[in-house]
């Protein structure tokens, strides 16, 4: 959910001319109106003429453009799921799981990222393409995570097939869970603890059955 | 999140008279419009107004008895605090964490129970009494479930002493974390990944350490 730079991974949409471009840097200005309107307002506060007025963009090109809120909201997700963030790469399960989840705890407890991931989650609640563009934002996000556990798999240190994807959210979920809906305090502590709670559950065979990592395709298939 | 009839646990507030008395119906009829109210238009859209007219009971009384819409939804959440809920038991611990889990995932597939405790979380961003709500109301909620960990470790299922609280919701995080974060679809099959999950982390010692259950006092305190 932070902003960052780096190349864009999927394909540019159009009216995108190229990644750096003046198009892609109207969109990033839109986006950082739009994470900068979730965080003051809301997503109920949120209007085309904020981020018009602190995007320095035109009203009428975000009019043609994003439609309306609902449509900028959910470019702004889908930016942030351009980035070229690829998942921790630390040599063991262990420590890419405890990386992750240290990570998570890190964006939540700096205010300043809090607050628009925060809103963005909270935007899920009110608008259907926003609960949409999140879908894809987390599905993408772990997907990518998903090389982990290949990795893993391929070290032995866990047996294919797997259920990957169950996996690497098992690790993200007690942190989300405690943020966002008991509304409970989050620490490295609870963290690590996330993490031995994968790692036994996945030794355990909890996980074992999946057919994204690791499996083989059937005999003439 | 779902209206319970029953006995109430909790001290009666100031202003409540006995339970099922005139009070405690107009208190009830509120709560029923509030979560009308945030089911039909969420939080930003809910008002004092509809409240008054969907419950019957007259504007002055819910300005002065709730003051606004926040004090409003606070109440709704106590109330729906105070039934007579108990955690399954079932006699052994992995059948009381699949009912717990099939529970959630029951509520929350079920569009009448699934569109007021979804509001209610939703009302957790926006309001910071909601959230204040949210959290008395699922620690007193997984206070109660601690009850089905106590008896596992004294059928000697589980080795105290125990961090029950991070053992029961680590049952219900899996499932909440794709209903309102991934905004993926949860089933009996995703339920029952997270009861194995635990059981083997418990197994495994990795909720071990905590003071909520079967902690023996230091001789002399």
């Amino acid at each position: 959910m932070r902003a960052r730079s780096g190349r864009q991974r999927r394909a540019l949409r159009p009216g995108t001319r190229r990644p750096g471009g003046r198009t892609a840097r109207t969109r990033a200005a839109v986006r950082d109106a739009v994470l900068a309107g979730l965080t003051e307002h809301g997503y109920p506060g949120l209007t085309v003429e904020y981020v018009a007025e602190h995007s320095g963009v035109h009203k009428t090109t975000l009019y043609r453009r994003w439609k309306d809120v609902e449509g900028l909201v959910a470019d702004a997700l889908d930016l942030a799921g351009e980035d070229s963030w690829t998942p921790p790469d630390t040599g063991s399960l262990e420590g890419d799981l405890r990386a992750l989840a240290h990570e998570v705890v890190a964006s939540f407890t700096d205010p300043a990222v809090a607050a628009s991931g925060s809103a963005m989650i909270a935007a899920g609640f009110q608008s259907e393409r926003a609960a949409e563009a999140l879908r894809a934002y987390y599905a993408e996000r772990f997907t990518r995570c998903e090389a982990l556990v290949e990795r893993a798999a391929e070290r032995g240190e866990l047996a294919a097939p797997l259920d990957a994807g169950a996996l690497v959210r098992s690790v993200s979920a007690p942190l989300f869970f405690r943020l966002f809906i008991t509304r409970e305090p989050v620490d490295l502590t609870l963290a690590d603890q996330a993490v031995a709670a994968t790692l036994a559950a996945a030794r355990a065979g909890v996980f074992a059955g999946g057919d994204t990592v690791g499996a083989t395709p059937d005999a003439g298939s």
